[in-house]
């Protein structure tokens, strides 16, 4: 397994060129974020990444987090970093610097989660979630509320959770159970039992902020009656200081496959007597509405992890590609073995990865980016167009990135050949990892309902009009590109027209029969990713170019950069040829069988 | 997770309309094995492997095999379930009645191999690495030879491996560097290390016939100059009695991500002294030729594994479909929560994995047909065809099965959601299982190597060129039976197309550079892997179709048999279409990165 190293000269290209961190520091909230200065920071960050965190992975795996009667230890090293990350203030660039955060654009904040993330995954969770909570209370919590909780979580000192899943409510958030009865001071009183809730219990931090949804009394049926609450695992003192310990127990963790470090609980709310103290966020029955405004940043996130994941496998693949040695290559000189490297199928392999890789960081980019915009422009026309960009590239984001980890890090364990199947090798845990990702969060079935039911559907299919018009724009630069970029502009055009047209079929059958558009959200998710994907390699390829042209830059790094696009371009993009049947092949063929006979 | 139940009902067909079960029967050394005869075998076999082998499954992935000073310790129940498998003489279904073997053509064999890895693929692998062995030993032993180990291995009293893979030569069999040299008594001396050797050391059976690959004083480098040696654990007294124990020693095995009961072994000869003692099989220099012969038989049998871990968790996948409720179908009734398998995509996700089954069934079994044939046809022309037509399927079997396996059991995982990331669901072992037959028995890279380099141009491409105008014959029949048929026809003429051209792309400019055919191995294999699914799911359609029209058989099952067919022809075949591409855009667009710039 090689050592992880940040690769910020990527992501670095991808800040300036797909996405526009440059802009970005054109708004006030931003002013301090140019690009020299965020370049210190992501230097900073990767060494940090690297030194601290990436030597954690493997004993994440093998020890895992353990639980014993309520409480849960972390593996060795995990308090020790964590430390260090607070220390550090990585969990708050992004924040309000208000309540001690760096007020960084979240395109930058996605940069470095994605270093962190490869560089231990599991680790990586304890802040992510964190992250969650802050934007929920930042946005809907009252302002006691926010100056109790918002400083020590952006310091990274609490915790934060999420808590949605019951036993029978996973995806159908709607049917959960846990209930909320007020009390006579104001606050809160929670029963009830919540499954899968990462970080729910673990000894990085003194004290877990948990963010529970529960049913008043009275409260409607479904989404519309759900409710938001806080319950701290310590109650909070008027000085800040820390009270008794709620009665919110963290009843077992689960044995999962991989992110074996970061403790799934079954938190059980209420076991001691009348209930655990909770305090209503916001309004009653509102909490399903406050959960989305978190929920694109949270897909987001989980996004990147398939982009990391993947970089993380890549970068141990290639090293291994490069250092064993294997048959003769064609041409290789008689009697050695040649690298592994040297054989068209390994290197096949590794640009199929490279080349996903960089289609994903780039799609995730500029995704935050516009995330970015639709949070911070003054003007309102610009706020709402980047709105509808973001909510449209979310689902993608989530869905085909995180398919592509799988797809890809299960590659990783291909070239390494029997040492990949064999756990001492590192790759397999990276597959392991990234097997939950498509699930959580949304699984990926759920992203495509979204794209095809709601996504597509905004201003009459507008929205999407608008983004495939973008991805023709860059036509004439292509065609003005030459001989060298010939074959990104001919399978763009035509994965473009095979979006288009499944996209027409969507809206035009899903508007007659919702499970027409249904049958074929998946299959649909996919493309789009294969050719977004595209049009953002594509705008690699040109830039790429350019700046080969004015002189600047590492020429062999650019070259790179072109021939990375085109292999996308020639190998990648015409998967669109084979999706589109898929998609409009419609739901009948899906009901035709009697359960008994499947 | 469900109870494993072997699908009688799919082999069956598959067995009678894919393959020609009946035909083979017309063979002399397979006159008892009719139909109805085999029909009583399988549904005896189904019972076994569902009642004393499946129940080990999840014990073998919790225990694992133990390894402890030398010794092998396999999970509990192994060892009674094995002594059970040889007193019901399972293991010796296909070989010849002259060592106490039944007889029975491979296709028969292959059907039993399918339950049996279904039930449980760690334990599956003693016999299979047998099967091997009674092969080898059977095709190249001398009669003494024969006698003193294949009674005993047909029977498993002994059970078999094969000593390929060393540290520095995995891929590259022609790197060995173990040692044999000639004793005064006719015997040989082995001295060397084996990796990846597969139930290397147990305790299951009584002896283990080691299979060795080494080079002999003076052999000439690289595989030209590889000799195969018996070399048993325990000698073989002229009674037929155990004598000594050899100097072979087992001294660690992997932790591997799955089959974990299938103890991968380190083995040492010769650590005690002047080498293990061994007997040469045939010839010097000859050992690469006698492993080429049974290549073919564990290729398929690893494809197998492919199919049989899919099937195993597509059962776990449908049951939990139909007992899970959760969200709400379009046009269910309100105030209830749904079945998931009520969700267009999840029936998606089901029919995907299904109809990818019944695809690799066909032409799994239909490859086992061929190699029945070519054995035992009376026609030296008969025998040749089909000895080619199994040359050229089974990289695909092997291959594109066993990508499918890792694929299909992901898409259980997914169908489970969050429960089928947690380890006692035991959906996730299917999928980290299936993980290691893309791996061995040649990686997919390799099988793709094999068919680009040396199976398509047989006879100039004549044998391709055959197996095309054979897929191209269903056309009329597909025509006759009208509209049900339909998007049959047109997407399989479509993607034999596609086929065809990339075929010929390959052939002529492989040619010119070899790398360029090796360049688009991989995606050509899986081009090819569709596309004769594709085939095989028509000829079901068809012949269902035709039994519905003669009214025998349930006819609510011959509709699913054509509804699945359907689904594949409309969904996966268009995948051809975007398969060309990468097989044609040649070997440049890989090397245009120079290592470093990767």
């Amino acid at each position: 397994m090689a050592d992880y190293s940040a690769p910020l000269r990527d992501i670095e290209f991808a800040l300036e060129h797909l996405a526009d961190l440059e802009s970005l520091s054109g708004y006030e909230a931003f002013a301090h974020a140019e690009p020299s200065m965020v370049r210190g920071v992501l230097d900073e960050a990767g060494r940090f990444m690297n030194e601290v965190i990436a030597p954690l992975n493997r004993t994440s795996d093998l020890e895992g987090s353990v639980w014993h009667d309520g409480d849960v230890t972390t593996p060795t090293g995990f308090k020790e970093a964590y430390t260090r990350y607070v220390e550090a203030g990585w969990g708050g660039v992004p924040f309000d610097p208000a309540y001690g955060g760096g007020g960084f654009p979240w395109l930058v904040a996605i940069a470095l989660q994605e270093m962190l993330s490869s560089a231990c995954m599991s680790f990586s969770m304890a802040p992510l979630l964190t992250q969650g909570a802050i934007d929920m209370l930042a946005h809907h919590a009252d302002e006691t509320q926010r100056e109790t909780y918002l400083p020590k979580m952006v310091l990274g000192e609490w915790t934060g959770t999420m808590n949605l899943t019951e036993p029978e409510a996973g995806s159908d958030v709607g049917a959960l159970r846990t209930k909320a009865v007020p009390a006579d001071d104001g606050s809160w009183r929670i029963t009830g039992t919540k499954i899968f809730i990462s970080f729910g219990e673990h000894d990085l931090a003194e004290n877990i902020v948990h963010l529970v949804l529960a049913r008043t009394p009275d409260a409607p049926p479904g989404t519309k009656g759900i409710s938001c609450f806080i319950v701290p695992k310590f109650l909070v003192n008027d000085d800040g200081s820390l009270g008794e310990r709620n009665d919110v127990t963290c009843t077992s963790i689960e044995h999962k496959m991989g992110i074996k470090a970061s403790p799934t609980c079954v938190l059980s709310y209420g076991d001691r007597g009348e209930g655990a103290v909770g305090y209503l966020i916001g309004e009653e029955n509102r909490g399903m509405r406050y959960m989305f405004t978190m929920m694109n940043n949270a897909r987001l996130s989980v996004g990147v992890e398939g982009l990391a994941l993947a970089e993380r496998a890549y970068q141990d693949a290639l090293a291994y590609a490069q250092e064993r040695r294997q048959g003769r290559a064609i041409g290789a000189p008689a009697g050695e073995s040649s690298f592994i490297i040297e054989h068209p199928d390994v290197r096949r392999m590794l640009l199929t990865m490279k080349s996903s890789i960089e289609a994903m960081r780039g799609l995730i980019y500029v995704t935050a980016e516009a995330l970015d915009r639709a949070a911070n422009d003054p003007d309102e026309a610009v706020r709402e167009r980047n709105q509808e960009l973001t909510d449209l590239l979310i689902p993608i984001a989530k869905g085909w990135s995180t398919d592509l980890g799988v797809e890809v890090t299960s590659t990783a364990i291909q070239v390494y050949g029997g040492m990949g199947y064999v756990e001492e090798s590192g790759v397999a845990q990276h597959f392991r990892d990234a097997r939950i990702p498509p699930i959580y969060e949304g699984t990926n079935g759920i992203q495509g309902m979204d794209l095809v039911g709601r996504k597509l559907p905004m201003r009459a299919g507008g929205v999407m009009a608008d983004f495939i018009a973008g991805m023709r724009a860059l036509d004439d630069a292509l065609a003005d590109a030459g001989e060298d970029l010939a074959s990104i502009r001919t399978n763009l055009h035509q994965a473009v027209d095979a979006l288009e047209d499944a996209t027409n079929w969507i809206l035009t059958h899903g508007l007659e029969d919702p499970n027409q558009a249904l049958a074929g959200a998946t299959p649909y998710l996919r493309l789009f990713g294969v050719v977004a994907g595209g049009w953002v390699m594509a705008r690699q390829a040109l830039a790429a170019t350019e700046r080969a042209a004015s002189g600047e830059g590492d020429a062999d790094f650019l070259v790179a950069k072109v021939a990375t696009a085109r292999f996308y371009a020639e190998n990648t993009l015409p998967q669109a040829l084979g999706l589109v049947a898929p998609v409009t092949s419609g739901a009948a063929g899906l009901f035709a069988i009697e359960p008994k006979y499947l």
